[in-house]
C-alpha cells in the first residue's frame, strides 16, 4: 500500500470553493480562500445561520489505546466519507495537527491511509496560521508580563507566582525549563519560566471553546497570570493585554474548510492537547458544521475516559451542544493489549487475550451509555494483522454487551469500507434508546467532589490523594470563587488510572492529584494526575531528518 | 488627516486577481490567493519569464534619519503610484513589517497616510505567514542542536560554542539572554542562549538572498551553528535540519503580491534588519517584479551607509542585479536635526540649521554617485510644518551639488504628489550620466581591509580598530575559508559613525568592530560595531494597549 503522502499526493482535490458550494451550499463570497484547496468561513455568515435546524452530531471516541494509536480520526473521515456515499449531507470536525510531533516521532495528524483530510502536507504544516497566530497572542502576553515588572511593577505582581508560560508549535526539551531576564538591568528581572508545545496551552482551550470575538475578548481577559504578592489574581485584562491578543487571533478564529480524499467537506480548527486540556476541535467549527450539514462527525481525544469526558463536560457543558451519538473505536491489537499482550506480540493471533483485554472497551461503553447517557455503537477498526476468527470474537464479545459492533476498513477503502458503520450509526440514530445525556458531575459540587466522582464513576478509584500544595491550591480557589467550574483532569491515556501500565480495568486503585492549575480564560481547572508533558522532546532520530524539500519544490518524507 | 489605519480601511481595495490580471498579466491560476487582497504568486510561472526583457529598477534610501524615519517606505509608495498615473507599468518591492513593533512603539511598516500598501491590518500582523514559517524553521534547527547535545552529541559540538539563537517575531527583552536546558537529565544540558527577533536572524537574511528552492536549501545546510572542541565548523546539515527547513519555507518562498491605495502592485516579501543584516527585500521578489513592470522601485533599509551599502555590496553582488537609479529621500527636520537641531525643536524655521545639516546629505549623494556609480535624484518628503523657504533653500542648496531634488507630498496626496519626482527620475534614467556602477571592494579583499575601505570611503572614518576577540575571530574566518565573503556592518543609523550623537558628516573617527558573526548560509561576515539590538524591548506603554478588537471584528489602534 501507498504511504500516507503519496495517497495524498496523487489525489484530485476539487478546489474548496466548489466543495463549499455544492456540498455545503456556501457562497464563494463567504470564504477566505488559503491557496486553491483551503479556506476559512467568515465568521460572520456562519453566525447568520442560527435560525438553521441543527444536524446530527457523532462523537468519535475510543477503548484505551496501545501508543500507535486506534485510528480514531480515521475512522471521522471514512465514516463522514460513507454517510456521504449513502448521499447523505455530512461533514468531519477534526483537530488541527501540531507540527512538534511532524519533525519528531508520531508524524502527521490528518487521518491515514485512503481516510484522509487535505491537502496533507498543508494541514500538517502551517495550514491557515493558526497555531502561528497562537503563539503569538500567547507570548505578547508573556512579553507584557515581563515588560510590566521591569517598567515599576505597578500592579504590585509577585514575579515569583507567574504562572503564564510561553509556547512553540515545536517539540524542544531544552525549553521546558529555563531562566529568563537574564543579562542585566536593561534585560528584566531573572526568573524560572519555561515553555510548553501550542497545543498545551490555555490560549488553545479558550480558542477552541469560544463563541464569537466578544466571547473570545472577555475569556483572554479573565486569564489569571499569576498573583500578587497578597494572593490576588492578577488577569490579562489588568495587563491591557486582551484586546492585541483578541486581535492576533481574530482572524484565525474562522473555521477552517476542506475535504476528504472522498471530497466530503471537513472543518480541521483548533487542536487542544487532551490531557493538559479539553481534546475537542472548536466549538465555532461544531456549532457552523451543525448548521451546514445533517449530519457532523466530530472527534475527542484519547480515550473515552478522557476525551469524551472532557467533550461531555467541558465542551457540551460550556457550549449547549449534545451528541446525538457515539462511536467507540476499538482494535483487536488494543484488544490484546489490555488483555496483558506486548506490543512486539500483537502481530499473533490471540483469542484469550481479546476475552481478557474487553473488560477495557465494556468499562468505556458503560461509561458513554450509563455515565454520560449517549447511544452508541464500535467501530472495530480492522488492521491487515487481524485474523478473521479474532474480529468475530470481538463482534460476539461485544454484542454480548448490548452494543452493535461493525468492522471498517475505511483506512485500505476509504468510505466504501465503512458502510457498515454508517448504516449501524443511521439506525442507532433513528431508535434512541432511550438514554439521556447527563454530566458526569453536576456544576454546584466542590471541585474536589467532581474530582472523586470523575475518579469514582469512570475510572474505577477508590478515593482521589492531594499533594499538600494542590490541596491548598484547589481550596485557595474555591475560596477565590472558581469552584463552580468544571475540572479537566491530566492523566495518562493508556490507563483509566494514572499509571500507564495498569492495563484493563482497574479498580481500587487511587487517583493521586500532584498539581492544580487554574484556566479561568477556558473557564477549568486542571488537576494534574501523574507525569503530564507539556513540551515533548524529540526522539534521537527525528523525523525533520528524513523530511525533505526536493529541486522542484516537492516535500518527501511526511507522515 | 485621517489615521493610517482610518485611510486603509476607507479604501476600496481591488481584488488582488484583477490586480494581477490587468497590471502584470498574470493569470489567476499562478496565483496561490490569501484572501481577496493578498496572494502569493506562484515560484515556477516566475522563473518561466527569465527570458523577458528586464524592467528599470529604482532604488529607494535616504540621508541619516531622525528617530522618526524619513519616508522611504511611503515615497516608494508615492513614486510608484507616480508612475502608474503617467500611465506606466510600475511597481513597488518593500519589506514585510516585524509584528514586534507593531505591538511595541514604532508601529507598523506598510507606508502612511495616502502611500500606503493595503489591507494594511493584513500585512502588519500574520500577513500570509512568511515570519511564523521562518520563526519555526529557525526554532527547528535550535531544538535539532539541543537535540543531538541531549542524545550523545556524535558531532563532538563544543557546547559553549553554539551560536544559533532561538527567534520569535515579538520585541521581548526578557528572552534576550535566559539559560536553557534546566530542570534536569530529561530536559537535556544547561547553556546559555538567547532569542533575538525574527528580523534580525539569518535565516531572514537567507531566505531574502535566496534564488530558488534548491538554493534555499543549500545556504540552510551551508550555516555554521557553531564549533566542535576541535574549532572545525558545525553545519545546519551536519545536523540534517536543512531538508526540513527548507520544507517549512516552501511556500513562503512564492512573492507576496497585494497593491497600494491606487491600486498598484506591490511585491511585500522578507524583512531583514537594516543593521545585523543586509535590509533588502527579497532577491525572488525583485527579480520577478523586474519581469513583470517596467518600473520597479526598491527600498533599503536606514540612509544609504547601511542599506544602500548593503544592497549594493551584499543584495547586487550575490544576485546579479544592478539599480539603474537611486532616489535619497530628504527631509527639512533632518537636515535641521543634522545641522544641530534636538527632536523638540525640529518644527521650527532654521534655515541656517538646514545649511549646516546639508552636509550629511551631500556625503549620501557623494556615496551613491561617485562610490556606487549610481546615478540618483534628491525626493524632498515634505511635511506639514515645512516652510516654503526652508524648502527652497533645501532645492537650492542640492541642486548646487549637481543633483535635481523633487519636492513630493505622497503623504497627504498619493501618487499626485509624487509627479514632479516621478518626471525626474524618468529623466535621470532617460539621460544617462556616464556612471558606471561599482561595488565598495572587490570580493577578494581580505575582510580587514573590506571593513577598512568601507570606513575610508563611506564613513569618513580614520582608522577601523577590533576587539581582541573580534580581531582572533576574523583572522579565523579567513583561515576556514570565508574571506571572499562580503561584510555586512552593524553599527547606529544616526551618524556615519558609530557614535549616534555624531550628526552631520564626521571625519576622523575610528570604527571600533566589537563582534564579528559569520552567516554562512546568507554569505556575509556580520561586523558589530557599537551597541546592536537584536531584539527590542516593549515601552512603557506599549502600542498594544491601545489595540483593540471590537465586537464586529473591527480592529482599533494599529498605526
Amino acid at each position: 500500500m501507498l504511504s500516507d503522502i503519496e495517497i495524498a499526493d496523487a489525489a484530485e482535490l476539487r478546489p474548496v470553493v466548489d466543495v463549499a458550494k455544492e456540498a455545503l451550499g456556501i457562497d464563494p463570497a463567504h470564504l477566505v480562500p488559503y491557496g486553491h484547496h483551503k479556506a476559512k468561513v467568515d465568521l460572520g455568515y456562519l453566525q447568520s445561520l442560527d435560525d438553521r435546524p441543527l444536524g446530527k452530531l457523532i462523537l468519535m471516541t475510543a477503548m484505551s489505546p496501545t501508543p500507535a494509536g486506534e485510528g480514531k480520526t480515521t475512522t471521522t473521515v471514512g465514516l463522514a466519507d460513507a454517510l456521504s456515499a449513502l448521499g447523505l449531507s455530512s461533514m468531519a470536525c477534526l483537530r488541527e495537527p501540531s507540527m512538534g510531533p511532524v519533525f519528531g516521532m508520531k508524524g502527521g495528524a490528518a487521518g491515514g491511509g485512503y481516510a484522509q483530510v487535505v491537502p496533507m502536507t498543508d494541514i500538517n504544516l502551517h495550514f491557515t496560521g493558526d497555531f502561528a497566530a497562537l503563539a503569538a497572542a500567547n507570548n505578547l502576553l508573556a512579553a507584557l508580563i515581563d515588560n510590566h515588572l521591569q517598567h515599576g511593577n505597578t500592579l504590585g505582581i509577585d514575579v515569583r507566582s507567574v504562572d503564564w508560560k510561553r509556547v512553540l508549535d515545536l517539540n524542544d526539551r531544552a525549553l521546558r525549563d529555563v531562566v529568563v531576564g537574564l543579562g542585566g538591568t536593561p534585560n528584566g528581572y531573572p526568573r524560572e519560566d519555561g515553555f510548553d508545545i501550542v497545543v498545551a496551552s490555555e490560549l488553545m482551550a479558550i480558542f477552541c471553546l469560544t463563541e464569537s470575538w466578544a466571547d473570545l475578548k472577555r475569556r483572554i481577559g479573565d486569564i489569571v497570570i499569576g498573583y500578587t504578592r497578597d494572593k490576588t489574581p492578577v488577569t490579562a485584562r489588568e495587563l491591557d493585554a486582551h484586546g492585541a491578543m483578541a486581535v492576533l487571533l481574530r482572524d484565525a478564529l474562522a473555521p477552517n474548510l476542506v475535504q476528504t480524499l472522498e471530497h466530503t467537506p471537513a472543518f480541521v480548527h483548533g487542536g487542544p492537547f487532551a490531557n493538559i486540556a479539553h481534546g475537542c476541535s472548536s466549538v465555532v467549527a461544531t456549532r457552523a458544521a451543525l448548521r451546514l450539514a445533517d449530519y457532523v462527525v466530530t472527534e475527542a481525544g484519547f480515550g473515552a475516559d478522557l476525551g469524551a469526558e472532557k467533550f461531555v463536560d467541558i465542551k457540551c457543558r460550556k457550549s449547549g451542544l449534545r451528541p446525538d451519538a457515539a462511536v467507540v473505536v476499538a482494535t483487536v491489537r488494543a484488544l490484546k493489549f489490555h488483555g496483558g499482550v506486548e506490543v512486539p506480540d500483537l502481530a499473533s493471533e490471540d483469542l484469550g487475550a481479546i476475552e481478557r483485554g474487553m473488560e477495557n472497551l465494556a468499562r468505556h461503553l458503560r461509561n458513554v451509555r450509563e455515565v454520560y447517557g449517549i447511544p452508541c455503537v464500535v467501530a472495530l477498526n480492522r488492521f491487515p494483522g487481524d485474523t478473521d476468527a479474532e474480529v468475530a470474537r470481538v463482534v460476539e464479545l461485544v454484542e454480548a454487551l448490548g452494543v452493535r459492533t461493525y468492522p471498517a476498513t475505511h483506512f485500505a477503502d476509504g468510505g466504501a469500507g465503512a458502510t457498515d458503520l454508517a448504516n449501524g450509526v443511521l439506525k442507532l440514530l433513528e431508535n434512541a434508546e432511550g438514554l439521556k445525556f447527563s454530566f458526569t458531575y453536576p456544576d454546584e459540587l466542590p471541585l474536589k467532589e467532581k474530582a472523586e466522582t470523575i475518579a469514582h464513576r469512570l475510572y474505577g478509584a477508590s478515593i482521589v490523594t492531594w499533594d499538600n500544595k494542590a490541596k491548598r491550591r484547589i481550596e485557595r480557589l474555591e475560596k477565590d470563587g472558581y469552584g463552580g467550574l468544571p475540572v479537566c483532569i491530566a492523566k495518562t491515556q493508556y490507563s483509566f488510572s494514572t499509571d500507564a501500565t495498569l492495563r484493563g480495568a482497574p479498580t481500587g486503585h487511587d487517583l493521586h492529584v500532584r498539581e492544580v492549575r487554574l484556566s479561568a480564560g477556558a473557564g477549568f481547572v486542571v488537576l494534574v494526575c501523574g507525569d503530564v508533558m507539556t513540551m515533548p522532546g524529540l526522539p534521537v532520530t527525528p523525523a525533520a531528518a528524513r523530511i525533505d524539500l526536493l529541486d522542484d519544490g516537492t516535500i518527501v518524507g511526511l507522515s
